[in-house]
């Protein structure tokens, strides 16, 4: 059976990715394509990279017919995806990939963000969308609220530790590097090839980004009491590609053995051999995620690697694996395609 | 049915590439994995991208057993190739991705490899890989030799122009601009990224790179009298895509029409709009070929671009390629993964 | 003696380089510095590399006193540019870094930009700022128009061949490679990292690109009679940098023995030896200029390689080394910096 | 007065980078250039952008008579340096850019290098080069051993606040970036520029990387007892440029403070605003050194930034900044060249 997918957004990389995924999915058939300043072009003159594959039209959400749609795929930024989430047929699957449903408390989601939530009812029925832990939630779900890619490399780095009473939960400190496609394809200064490339540097330091609301939120309810974590993120002059450099007070060999035992039976979660460092390299245009563990040379602290590919693992390839279950279908159907390297 | 395929040589570059590809083919199977220096070793370790797939170790030639083996994969180094595929079972399926059954002409190819060939009988065997022009030829073939990834580009731009008479022969321009990838894993001063990144320059030039012996054997076999073109390659700052730029004394409105007509059935080879100019970043990765022509400000003169892949379409893609047809697979097999992009 | 100097339009790239430079200028000090929409913010602001100097803050132009300063850089974009000049007191010393004075015909300019042009009578004052080629005129000149950075590596690997009736006049092609800071620091979508990275593609081909304005005048006055290049501009992913590869009809070792003389006493420009092939990388950050000589494997064609830095001497470097001989200095005076490489 | 200068090891990047500074000191010429494998080459042909000097050829060290030379560099690797300056003259100046003076206990030397010191009775003689700290021994040293670059960047971030009592000595985290010059032009498979663009990943992580015994050393000594950091280095896929992301308890703004305080009167050290983030882009090329403070949201914890050039304030630009300390000369000659952005 081939199912019918709308991506709404489609005119951004999240979007441009999710097409890149569906167009080798056996079981899929994107039959809607929106892009709201850019209604009326072809994929191909968005994303010339696409132009083999025969896709609909971009259009405006409102001309899109959901009558005969499966599942749609919500690529649009945060506070538009809820306002074109309340208005879409309360039965239509639906992944979001925005912020929007990642908090399940009003005021979370007011604090970080900075406005009030306009579709507070369904911030209840939302499941959030990290597919190795809510994995059973998200096969029942109408609504799944994809993670933020930071968010997520943190957690496949933090959550067996912190569910397993391994680390300190007062000291865990997150040095994230990122590639710069997931600050997606806005015309920003700072995003030039030319004040880009060529070097790095930090953002949103101190404890400020967004991310940290989903870090918060899944901590905490993990350990049963507040945690907060530090987090910095920092720009790579890559396009794609993250790496979690995370710092823990805890045994390197149990923490080891915590992640050998909670990825074992994971299709896309890799950890390496005690001591390896994985690298965002070798998980580029992927669904995987590679984690590392390195003991210190002071006792009691160890450092965690955690790699995954922002676009893929991160945002649009997770979206993916969720839909697929939603839909009843192999979880790893259409994902297995191997990273792309050199 | 699936195949049982043999990778020999698979440490490089293009050995990965194939094994990146094969990992999604529905059809065929990686039983046998050679690398001469690093036998014994895990893919994994040599290729820590590839660590999610379940393949052979790495171990010698000699110790492959290849009366179960359905096609070898040969992407070995030219001289060492022809070595390797002379003592072959006379029975295998080979696609060889070396230089060393491009060139029919044993003279041709002591001129531009600078040592006599060793296994001149095997020569007038070998079909040349290039699938859209020697498709018929390729399928009954044993043995066929992948093109150079330079050569594929420039034949893409140029056989229908020269095929249709539609250009002057004594004045074909190839300027092309390569990524690094193309150089292989070689420990080379001028491949270090601190060398080669930030900037760009011409090698091989005022005629000297070995990919013009497929050039002049193949643009004087179609036009029926030599031909040489002239050819400058340059190295840039990216890993994978070539783009050429190749410049032509012809009409550009009737070479538009003869790359419409020859390339309209093919799955891989798209044409663009006249006047649209292609990227190698938009075939990042892919299969795809993107074709463009412009015309000159002065009359009679066009500007013709391709880009595809080195890696994919210009090595193990086209490898792959050639080796579905050669085992009676569809031909688009496992290679309609979409580009990479960003 | 110490000049005083102006920067109008100092937020932009070429802005930047032209305050970096002069940081070790022993004989100039800034003491205005102009732009539009970032008046009353400092450079360290602006440009972060620069907060190591005592700089003025940036102002409108109307908020300058133009009565103490010597000289005058103008790096304003066309059009603009020559509004502020035809208002700035008459007696004021001008390098224009834009294209408004580069065209001495008046139909050429607008046919090229595309408005009539507004200053018309400063046209005929302006000297063509190429300085190896009008040394005196520019020494005597009020007014010097800057050449575009395309058309300056262009004309280096060209005006001696012409000028010595060395090559075919009509079949002459420039493919020329450039970094991206050539293209401003402008908010256009092909310009993001995300974009640009990893690949390359042509601009402008077929003959439409601006600097052809100036290649048609200059190439056309020394030859006595038309001339006509074809031109075709690449994007590279790198910040910094032109190659140019320029395919020409005539004798190689006459070629590189014109270079050799032309060049001789030149500060700037070296000539590198027969068959040796410049690099973009090798010039950055510096004013000088490489340029080397290939034979073709056919006879009597030769292909010419010529590296600068598009904003060092491709544009606020060869300023600088105007506004010295304006101001009576020694023409090298803070230009001698050696290339950044790695 | 012109100083003679002699470049031991002129063909790795940190003698090409003493080149490039020394090539506009004024008061400085080189006369003999060294390098083992390449004896007998112009710097010309080893390195390129160097062309436009007047150099000396390269010959190996025993061919130089160090009779007029006023000064030093030494830029071998370690362990050869020690040997072959033991064997110059005992009145020669020298800078060792190697390890081998860098720390004072000759049992640390070998923990962190693997070899008995072979020079032990220099190490006594030896002053640390970080200039601003030792800026009084360097002026009176006959032999100065350059630091790390890494060590160099945490110990800017880190020594005022030690000295000052500012934080807890027992949780100090160096997240550290670099490009990948600071590796040298070694042929490492994992240093080509196809293995390391487009990602990240650490390096000697877990307290394994040498500049740990520069930490020890350096921290310990100020605060009066052991002090150990954790400390984990990652390879950027840029050229040039540190970013160390520094994570401490104490108090921001107290932090803050103590910067402003020991930089107020430092040439090369800028303190950013409070809460500003520094980029490693921003000092490319030159050897200034950018420093940033943000407060943690959680109390009592702050972040630092710190930014500087690997080659340069890492590693040739404060040679050559204590060589002029050395013979008399202003600090800052020849090095206020300004940052190359972009």
């Amino acid at each position: 059976m081939t199912y019918s997918i709308a991506i709404l957004g489609a005119s951004g990389y999240t979007g441009a990715e999710l097409v890149r995924l569906i167009a080798t999915h056996p079981e899929m058939k994107i039959t809607a394509l929106s892009a709201d300043r850019k209604a009326g072009q072809s994929m191909a003159e968005v994303f010339p990279h696409l132009r083999h594959l025969d896709l609909p039209l971009l259009v405006k959400i409102e001309e899109i017919d959901f009558a005969g749609i499966d599942l749609c795929f919500c690529a649009l930024p945060h506070k538009t995806s809820q306002e074109v989430i309340s208005n879409l047929p309360k039965t239509l699957k639906i992944v979001d990939l925005s912020a929007d449903f990642r908090l399940r408390d009003p005021e979370a989601y007011e604090k970080w963000y900075g406005n009030p939530h306009s579709a507070v009812e369904m911030q209840g029925e939302a499941v959030y969308g990290l597919t190795e832990f809510y994995r059973d939630e998200i096969a029942k779900a109408r609504l799944v609220a994809g993670t933020g890619c930071n968010a997520a490399t943190g957690q496949y780095a933090l959550r067996p530790l912190i569910e397993g009473g391994l680390i300190d939960l007062d000291d865990i400190i997150i040095d994230l590097k990122t590639g710069v496609s997931g600050a997606g394809r806005s015309l920003k200064e700072n995003l030039l090839h030319a004040e880009l490339s060529e070097g790095a540097h930090a953002y949103a330091a101190g404890g400020t980004h967004r991310h940290l609301g989903e870090f918060d939120q899944e901590f905490s309810a993990i350990a049963g009491r507040p945690v907060q974590v530090q987090f910095t993120p920092h720009l790579l002059p890559a396009n794609r590609g993250i790496i979690a450099t995370v710092y823990v007070k805890g045994d390197a060999q149990a923490i080891h053995a915590a992640f050998a035992a909670a990825y074992a039976d994971e299709p896309f979660v890799e950890v390496l051999p005690m001591g390896d460092i994985p690298s965002s390299r070798h998980v580029r245009g992927s669904n995987f995620v590679h984690i590392g563990v390195t003991a210190d040379r002071i006792d009691g602290r160890a450092v965690i690697f955690c790699a995954l590919d922002n676009l893929t693992k991160g945002s649009s390839g997770q979206a993916l694996q969720n839909a697929n279950l939603m839909l009843g279908l192999e979880e790893t159907t259409g994902l297995m395609l191997a990273p792309v390297f050199p």
